[in-house]
This record gives C-alpha cells, structure tokens and sequence, in this order.
C-alpha cells in the first residue's frame, strides 16, 4: 500500500471516542472567550500546512469540524486531500464553514492530532525515501505515547510504514531479559513455541553474531539484529541465508539508515519515528 | 517552585487511569512472549538514563512496578531520585525486584511514560536556562498530546516551566479570528468582560504595535505578542509601561529565546516542549 | 448575556452523556409497566408548568423526547420556548407525538432534569430581581451537588446569573484555612502568585475589614468579604476605593440581598440558588 | 431499622466510584489555590454542624479524607457519630489530621455530599415525626436528582423513611397515562399481570373514589391515592377495607401529612424529600 | 405475550454499547486479514441458520450490518423475520449488501450474538412447548452468564418464557441460607417484610412440604419449591390451596419438565436455559 | 503447560473489572433480601463442586469473598484448589468465613463465573484427553460469548487446550469469503502478505484437497482443513508432507476428535468449548 493512496476506512476503531475525549480536554467545562464572538457569527475557514510534509489525520478533522444534524444547512466541512497527500507550505487540505463558536472552540483540538499524526508521517515517508529501492521495510516499535498507539501506527501506515506487531499480545519478540531469565536462546525459543499462539512467528533479540547462529538453530522465525553497526549486520546476513527474516532495530537515524538498508536485511525498525516525531505546523485561517 | 525541588502529590488526578489504560493498551489479551520465562522468575532490576536531562514520570514507573498486595514479600520497588533530578548516562532512577514476567509484561508502559515525560521536562529545564537571569518564565501552550495534556503540563512544572491556562475555560485569550469575528479588538474585550467569570483575567492576541496599543486601550489584562521579532518586542513594552503583562508567543526556538527574554517581557510560551519534545532515552537492565 | 435570550449551544459538553446516564438509572433493565400500554400505542403530550418561574433543561426533554432516525413518521417532539422563558402555572414549554410506551418510560427522567434547573434558574432570577438597579451581579458557588455541577451553572447563567469558578483549577480563592497554613495573607497571596498561572486573578477571602487591608496591600485582585453584615461591608467598600473588585459571600438571602447590593459591592455569590433550590414543578399531560 | 441505629454497611454500590467523580469534578486540572499552602504542613481538623439535624454521608467522608497508603503515619479520620445521628450546632461528626493542600482540596466535594445527604435525612425524619403514633411509613418518590437517585434514597432510609421502588424496573405502577393508554383500569391490570413478572404486586394510581373501586375489582395490590383531600382518602379506606395496600401521594407536606396520615392509609410518598430538600449545613474547621 | 410476535422495542437499554465493546473486542487494533479484499470490494449476503429453533438478537445484526450515514447508497442491510419467529436449515435471517472489509470484519461479532441468543430461545421455547396444555409459565434465573444477564433475559421472552427477578434489587427470594442466619423462617420473613419495599411479594424457598407450611403460616406470597420431586411438589399444591403462587425449581429438564407442570404448579424456573444453552448455529454466506 | 499445573497469574487484565460488573450486574440498586439476615451475623462457608469436571475461576471467587481492608479480623477467604485441578461431588473448593448479607450478595455472582468457566475448561479437558497420544493440540475459536473472550480463552488454557488467535487483529485467517472477494488463493495470499505484519504466519481455510494444493503453491504457513471428512483430512495430511501446519475445524465432536487426530495434523479447532459449554454445577453451602 503506497502513502499516496487514501486511507478511508483504515482508521482504527475508537477514533471518535479519542475525538471526543480530546475536545472534553480541551473545552472541559465551556470556553470562556467564546463570548469574544456574536452566537450567530458563522465562518469560512481553510486549515492550511505550513511546512513540507505527509498529511496524516483529516479523519480527526472532519469529526470535530462537521456539523451534526441539527445544524444550518450553509455549514459544512470538506477535505481537500487524503492521508497520506504531500503537502507544502500553503497547502490547503481542509475547508468549510461553521458557527464561529464552536469554530473555534474545536480549532485546537483537531490541529493537535493533525499537526501530531501529520509529523509521525512525515518522519516515517523520509526513512521510507532513505530506503527506496533496497527491499528493506520500514517498521515503527512499541514505543509510542500512552493513549496514541492505534492513530500513532495508522499514522506510520500512512507514511509509508509497516507495524511491528501492535502490542504484547499479537507479536512475539523474545529480548535479552527473556533470555536471561530463560537460561540461554534455545530454553527461551522451546519455551514460547510450547506456550503461544500457533498464529505467530517467533522472533527473537540477538546482539551478536553469535546469538544469531543460537537463534537459528533454535528455530527463530525472525531475527532482531539490535544496535549492530552496519558490518555485523551485514555477517548476521550472510550467516541467516535466508532462514529467517532479519530486522536491524536500535540507533537508527535517517544517517544511517540507507548504509544499514543496503546490508541485505528485511525490515528496519525505528522507535524515533513514534516517540520523538517533531509536529508538522498546519494553520486554521478564517477569511 | 525550583525544578530540583521533589514534586510528591503534585502529579494530577487521573494519573493512575492513565497508568491502567497505558498497560491494558500495551498488554492486550496477554503477553504471548511471557511463556519464555518460567512462572516463579524473579528478576533484580535498575532503570538508568541513557542520556543527559530532567527525570519525570517516577510516579509511573513505581504504579506500575510495585507490586500489590498478594505479591511475595521478596518484591520490591523504590525511587532513587526523585522528579525533577537531573540525570546523566547511567544514572540509575529507580530499582526493585519483581516476578520477571509481571516486569518484562509491564516494562514498556513504564518507559514509555518516563522517556515521553522526561523529554519534556528536559526540553522545558534548557528554555528556563536560556533565560536564566531575567524575570521570563517559560510557559506552555494547549498544543499538547491528545490524552495527554495534564500530564504533560505536569512535565512542564517539573522542568522548571510555567503553566499557561489547562484548557479553554480556566483562561481567556482573545485571537485574531475572535477579534476579526468580533470587530474588533475592544469589541472583542468588552464582549469577554460581560460573559467570562470576573477570576479571570483578560488577555489578547497582538500581531502588531498599533494593536498592543488598542489593547491596552480596550483594558487587557494582558497581551500576547504574536510572532514578533525582538525589535518589535521592544517597543511593545515600551509602549506597555508595566500597564498590562506581556507574553511573547509563536516562532520560539532555544537559539532566539535568549533575545526576546532580554527585551522586558514577563513570559515566553512554546509549544515545541510539548508537541514536538524529543524522548529521553531510559533502559530497564536486569542484573 | 440576558435571561431572557435563548441559551441554544451553551449546554455544556457532556450533556448527552448526562441524559443517557438518567435514562439507565431510571429505566434499570426494563420498565415492567409498559405492559400496560400496546406496543403500538402513540400519545400526543405537553408539557406544563404548574408554577411561576424560569424553564430551563429543555434541551434534556429534546433529547429524551425526539424520537431517533428509525421512528414512524407522524412522531416528532418541538420546543414551545426556550429556557430562560417565564412561565406561569399552565404555560405549555414543550410537546410532541411519541410511542406511548417511550414516552412513559422516559418522562420521569427528563422532568427531573426540568424540574431542577427550572428551579435553579428560577432561584437566581429571584435573587438577580432583587438587586436590580444596582451594578451587582449575583454569582454562584461551588456548593453544587456531585455530578451536576455543570449543569446547574448553566442553570444560573439561564436565570440571569454569572458563574464564578467552575472548579479549583480555573480560579483563584484564598480562604481562611489557607491563609492560617501560609501564615498569613501576604504570605499566601506571594505564594500563589509564585505558582498559579499567571491568567487567573487571585481573590482573598476576609472575615474583618482589618483583613481587608491586609489583602489590598498584599496586591489582592479581588477581595471576598464573608459573612459580614451590610454595615462592614459599607467599611470595606470605603477602604478599597476600588483597587480591588468586592464580592459578599455568606448567609445571604432574598431578605438581605437588596440591602447588600446598595453597598456598592461588585458582587454577590449565593450558595443557595445550587444547594438548595426549590424544584419548579412541571407536569407531562397526555391528550 | 431505627433512624438511630448505625447504617455502615448499607450504602449502595458505587458509592466509591461517585466520590471519585466528584472529586475529579471539583478539582479539575489540579487546584491552583494549594500553591498558598507548603507542602509539607499537615492541618487538625474536625466538620462540624451548623444546624439541627440529621447527618448522613460520613462514608463519603472517610472516602474523601483518610489517606492511602503511602501517606505518613501521623494521618488519620475518624467518625464521631454515624448516619442516622442527630446533630445541632456545633456537634463535630468527623475529624481527622490531613496534609493541608490535600485537605483543603477534598473538602468541598466531601462537604456538597455531606450537607445534601443530611439535608435529605433531616427532612425526611420530620415527616417521619409528623405521622409519629399512626402505622402509616413515609416513602420517598422517582423525583430525585439525576444520577443521585442510589444515595438519595440511601438518605431516605437513614431519616427514617422507607424506600419505594428504586427505577422502572422493580415496582409495578399504573398511571393516568398507562390507563389512558390500555382503555381503563381492568385492561391495565390484566395487561400488566400478562407480563410483568410474578414477583411484583400491581399498584394502581386513582384519582377519585369511583377509580379505587374499580382498582380493587381488578385485583390491585396496591392503590395510589393521588393528590386526595383528608376526607376522601378517608372514603378510599372505608371503601378497601384491607384488600389493598393504601399509598397517599400528591401535594403532600408537614403541615398536612398529620391529618393524612390519621386516615388509616399505609403509606405516604414524598417527592419533596428528594427533588426539594434544604442542604443541611456543615463546616470544616482547622484547628 | 406470544413468542410469535416481534419484538421491536423491548430490547434492554444498553444493547447498543454492548455491541460496540463485542466489536472492539473482536476487532481489537485492525482485521489484519482485511488486507486480503480489495479495499473498494462490495458483498451481497445472507444470514441463514443451519438448524431448527427460534431465532433472536437481529437488532444486533442490524447494528453491526447496517452502514452509517458516510456509506455508499447501494449499501443496505434488512430483516427478512424478527425476533421470535421459527427457522429450519437454510430459513434467511438477514440479508444486505455491505464494503466487503467491513462485512467480514464485523461478521464473527454479529453472529457471536445471534447464535447464543437464539440458543436460549430455542432452548426456552421447548421447554415451553413441554408444559403447553397446563397453566404453568416457564421462568429464567439469576444464573446468567456475567455481563449478558439483560440479553439473556430478553432472549428467554422471545422464546416464550418470562423473567423471573433481573437481579437481588427487584425481588425478594428467600433461601435457605437465609433462613438459617435469620433463625427461621417465620423470623426471615417478618425481617424482610420490615425492610424491603411493600411494591415487592415475598417468596420463600422450601425443601420440604413441612416447610411450605411454615412459609404458609409466615404469610409467604410465593414459595419455592426446591429439588421436590413430582409427588411431593403435588402434596405442596394440596396443602397450599391457592394461599400463595408456586414454583418449582431444581433439577428441572425437558424429561421431567412435563410431569411436575402437571402438579398444579405455577411456575417452573429453569437455569439450564441461560446458563448451557447450546448455540443455535448460524452462517453468513457471501453470493 | 499442564491443565493440573497452577495458573495464578495467567488471568487476563481487567479480570477485577469484570468481576465488579456483574456484582453492579447482579446486586443492582441493592439487595433486598438481605434484610432476612441479622446485619452482624457471620457465616461459616464451603464452596463445593456438584459434579466431575475441571475447576475453573477461583480468582473471581477470591476477588467476590475476601473482605476489603476495613473488614473484622475474624473474616477470610482460601482457595482448597487451584485453577486446573480435577474435581467431583462434594470436592471443596473454596472455603471462608464473611459478615452473612455480603456472603448472600455476592454468591450468585461468583458462582455464575465459576460455573461457566470450570463449564469450559472440563468440556476442553475432555478434548484433550480423547487425543491423548497424538501430537494435536485443541485449540479454541474466535465464536466466543460477547464480553467474556479474554476469561473464556483463560478457561480453554485451564482445560489443556491452547488458544488460536484471540481477535482479528492478532492471526491472519484467510477464509472463503476472503478469497472469493480476493479472486483465488493466491492473490488473497500475496495482498496479506504485503500488508499484514511480518510477525504473523498465514492461514489459509480450505474446504477441497485441491485448495489445499493451492494454499501450499501461494506459501501458506498453516492450512485450516474446514469440515472435511477424517479421509479427506488424511490425504492433505500427505500432500502437505509438512511445509504447513495443518488445523482440522468444523463439525468436529468428541465422537469424531480421536479418528480426526489419527490423520496426522497438528491442530484441531472447535467452537463448542466456548459457545456451547455445559456449566459445571457448584454450591455454597453454610454450615
């Protein structure tokens, strides 16, 4: 699925409980400059960007700023590009017209998931074009903010990423603690495949080659190469031979990341682009 | 309130909701990977800081570490700093032993929070020290993280940072498209005065010298100067002779914060610390 | 913002929510009387006041009463006023066509939430007659019952009167028991402005006019004097040569209210109108 | 069970759950006035009285006052009396030591509960009194306040009142409009007895003599006597001879319930007990 | 009531939010097998069961198939039966046209419900059709599987039974545990008489004809007949003549369920039918 | 893991929150029939089984019968068993002491759970055991009761079986609607591949010999063999040769389980042991 696609439909379930949960936070009980404006002053707005970058969380928009049925029939609300559309600085990706009031009172709330899902995005299609044309994969982590992780993934999704596994539950991934606390690769990888889902690949943690040889025989599905320099990795590939899908994970950056593609390794995964994403800027403009 | 100072009970309501949500998000129906680590496993462990900064989140950490009240009495959790503390690679912040199972189920959650937290805190103590020796005190923005905003204003305090107002109806501040709805900027101001509760004070968006002019005319409590340069800041005291207090606002960075603070202002607002604060790394090590 | 103008859009967020959680109090798991009516039955109703006063939660029979998008045509519900309206004994507020069995099922729930507003609204519009002519506007307190408290400030805004703070994070009110832990006024009043944000205006409360004194030196925003009969309040008055805004609060009642309000005070806050007004009586009446 | 006997134990489910809620509710973002406050001071307390009457809500309280776990050990609160106790002023009926912000920040929502609740009971033992010597019970009614219904009726039973049915599902009671509805009294009845379940007796409302009879030909258990004149309800005794339960409801208050209850009847319902009740007041004094 | 008759409008309050947290709970963060269908990918489809019973839960079919307002005009869901109504192998439920994603993501959801309440009608119908010819209804119990006790409840109406009380608040069911902490059970009963609502009859589990006598002389409106085996159940009818309704309970299944109906009983309650009901199987069939 | 084996700690979260629902559930607005009970009386308990089977859910009994903090000291509660142990008319499985009305509250609540998931985990142990000395594993459905996965899943492992993917969003499952909408096998396959998560292995539901030649062709990881006959069954077995894991489903009882496991796959899959579980009969007895 490519980032210039459009994602209807992909938003995960709940997104308009955290739409409504948001504007609870933001308005809480009632905005107390709404009486700066007429209560029968409507407006013409375009939400423009104001940076360079992948438009992630018009859906959000939309909730916030469409009126419900009991509203004028002169407002309304209206994308002017999908998920995953490039912007630039002036680009306009969302329009409409709507009571002043609650105009402004749902401005906030509505740009911070777009400004937040926008720049996840954004960050994600840069280590996707740092990676074209190697085979490599671009993955996020688990390491996302409490609350976000569903529309934080959607938001890799629309830049062009793929999703580890969503969370404890639906992916197995066997670390240094697990092996520690295991007594050695091999315990570990027995003990996982005797006890979870038939469904699920087993992956497993490995910070030298050595481990990676262990892993192999153990059976390991997938390999975690973490915190290699490129060199490892690329002995981890010649090693694997094909038994095991390879991920390289810890300490990359869009410096490094084209050099650790080139190793041969399938997917390469980037905490950064969920924790430490830095928002890409979006304007409301009443004219 | 020193940031060095401890921020016991200062942490907001909610905080443990958060704390459960955070873990049913990251734990799903069961951690699949559990079954490498035999039931009985106890692990010693430290968390230690990968990089330099402010802690914040230890609250987290220790609601989601310490174990609960049918546990064995071998478990333990505890803080060895407290929020606020600096850190520098290796500083260890927090230490227990805990059944390994429940630690590696409930580590991510933990960490999630304390880098997501400590980036805040981090970013919020450099602004406070770019203006170090002036009256400005750093403020935050309501461009904040959907679900997130308590805790992160909270980040903000610990970092030595102000509170700007929590949400739409615990403060007023008059905006351009008020003011345009309006008609105004003293019809903007004479519209809040009637409407919004007498606690509040009243403050108004400026984007240009002759309208800190009409504001101040109109009776604003404050003024927010909007995405001035720090000549225009100048001669917006000048013209404010302590009549109202003035925030500067829009367009801050670490490498201009010190010129505007120089120009007389009262507060400097960025939302960067809490949009766009990059994670402090922390590492879980089981000994 | 006149009682007598329509409030439509100033119900606080939540208010939906609200009306569901008194339906399934109400209702439970089945209202066993509705055996009584044939499940085609449809009534025409109206809705009555059996009393002299202001409606207010008409909004609340709006939701309980229209009837959702897969009902039969000839059903519909429509407001006859809107809240803030005077009604008299007879006066029709509201009235439509509904499944008999919805109907009765849902009265008692949205007659409740009318009666007790309608009380409210008609409470604080006693209190806001009786000082008419004067410049004082009468004010609620946090003397509200659990769960209602948004509600009910809506309810005063609809008789005519302003809210104060809607909880304790958007205002500012040092009272007796703080100033005894800070040690004093001057003490307290620094320590707030050192930590609250800078946005809210910080208001003492004073039990003698030598307090008053005490709390305009300190810089006090506004000055609360509690408890004290017309005579002192007269004093204070003349001591604060407005520097400070002046609110009476304390054993205030329809008797004394008017002689209060000739003080030359700015305000005058009511627990009463929200702890315990008197239900305006309402009546369901099928034709 | 006695008004003076203790009620521990009684209160309903959820009643954590609504404290919870209303301290969220009160406290907001987190209360901006505990700044005047040090930390660490710890304040003597005790709530007392401020008129006659009875207290009930001590279990909010102790939920609202008595610290966790992890406070220090010079902590506590303590009952001095317990629900269903009569005070007059200056009875303390809690005390306790508390850090003074956590204090000061909890009281409100302690007082709002504590102050409705025994104005409820208090209110409700006064007709309790009035029908003294005769067997009629006093019962309260559906008209409570939303979302209050399970502790208001919880105050009903503390002042010495019994409890009607709690919500539309576990008490039969035909009305006007059922009997409207169905085509009269029989057909109500029989319609009911069809399909409500066998665990219920049938109420039936009657507005004149004529309709009782023709309740008690259908088989009510229970008659409703609604908004009768002393002499009337009178007849309807005459009339039922113990076949039937007689309930009196309607325009019912302390000045008339004597001579009602005198008819021989076996029940009186109150709405104002509920939906009109005067707060009882209380007072937190710091020592 | 006929189990033939549809049952529009009689479903519990709450049905909707059940089906939203089954959705999410089969959902979970994504169908990942979704990807599989293209995204544009329109289904035609019917719901036919695949044995013979009596269908109930459509209405949740109906939330879960039928698009929302955003759809495609060709997207349609309807009913070809309702609730209550006989189906063989190969009967259509349910048939629409739908986004094909959509359809077989929600697909398990919807027909989770649909099995198990058609399980419990069918199941209730038999037992129903076992006692037809006699007096006696058939009855559900309070052993309801956690969370489903509403739904169930409905489901056992639909196949022609009728509930007993939902829960421990709307009847009064005296057992033998009871009795024995009570001392007896003519204290049980006058203990209960004092406490419990006058709306609700009094009914008291017997084991033995001894103990319906005492029940009898203690003034019980129900008894219990509990564990009796035909010829006792016909010595309690002898002894009770007529002073209180009867029912059987225990031990109850399709073998035996006619005999004790022809005793004279009233009632005869059957857990079998909420608590192991065997699915009624169902299968979405795409064309 | 073995079923005999303890499984304290293996509950899923929001076991606790689900145990107060159905108290909420079951109790309501209170129980009225604890009046029976003297308010200090105790009761000496057993909880026993009624029948053979497996228990399962004692945790909920622990949560619904251990006194909270404020309880006497003479009140307790102790499991006699742990989750997975075999039991048999008049096994004991929990035992304790409580105050008598709470007892009597709470003990449907926790018998429904203990009965329904001790239900599931005997009807799974009888599974089990009828392919005992092949080397299949029984696995559970996705045709769960609304609700209750997460503990009926819990109950499933209890019983020695394993769980198959817990919702949508953690297996893939290509099913015959998948690959009609897909147009064949293996586009169905190659769309999922490249976009589900690499975490996840591929099942592909068959219902020829010669899909299964085609699921192998397209690089299915598993094969779910749908309601074939034991011979079919063994020929996918030989033409797989075991480059897929191979899982029977449809159809499947313990009649048919042992020839079915005789052929060689490695799954079998039924949906009985958690739509249509007989409860497992359990009593608490007071002595």
């Amino acid at each position: 699925m490519h980032p210039m696609e459009p994602f209807l439909g992909d938003e995960p379930l709940g997104w308009a409980d955290l739409c409504d949960a948001a504007l609870m936070e933001d308005v809480g009980l009632g905005d107390v400059t709404r009486f700066a404006v007429p209560e029968e002053s409507r407006s013409e707005y375009e939400v423009e960007a104001q940076a360079e970058g992948i438009v992630c969380g018009l859906g959000f928009m939309h909730d916030l700023f469409v009126p419900l049925g009991g509203s004028e029939p002169d407002e309304y609300g209206e994308h002017r590009l999908v998920d995953g559309d490039s912007v630039e600085p002036g680009t306009v990706v969302y329009a409409g017209r709507l009571n002043s009031r609650e105009l402004l009172s749902n401005e906030r709330a509505a740009l911070n998931f777009l400004m937040h899902l926008s720049g996840i995005a954004t960050l994600t299609s840069k280590f996707v074009e740092a990676v074209r044309g190697t085979k490599v994969r671009i993955l996020d982590t688990r390491k996302t903010l409490p609350g976000l992780r569903a529309i934080q993934k959607y938001a890799v999704r629309v830049g062009g990423g793929r999703n580890h596994r969503m969370n404890l539950s639906d992916g197995v991934l066997i670390k240094d603690n697990h092996i520690r606390a295991a007594g050695g690769i091999s315990e570990a990888v027995a003990r996982v495949r005797a006890g979870a889902p038939h469904t699920m690949k087993i992956e497993v943690e490995c910070e030298t080659v050595a481990q990676v040889d262990r892993a192999l025989s153990a059976g390991a599905d997938i390999i975690l190469l973490d915190n290699m320099a490129a060199g490892e990795v690329g002995d981890a590939v010649s090693i694997c031979r094909g038994r095991a899908l390879l991920e390289v994970s810890g300490g990359v950056n869009l410096e490094n990341v084209g050099e650790l593609a080139q190793t041969g390794v399938d997917f390469i995964s980037v905490g950064t682009i969920t924790h430490s994403a830095v928002a890409l800027p979006f304007h409301l403009e009443v004219r």
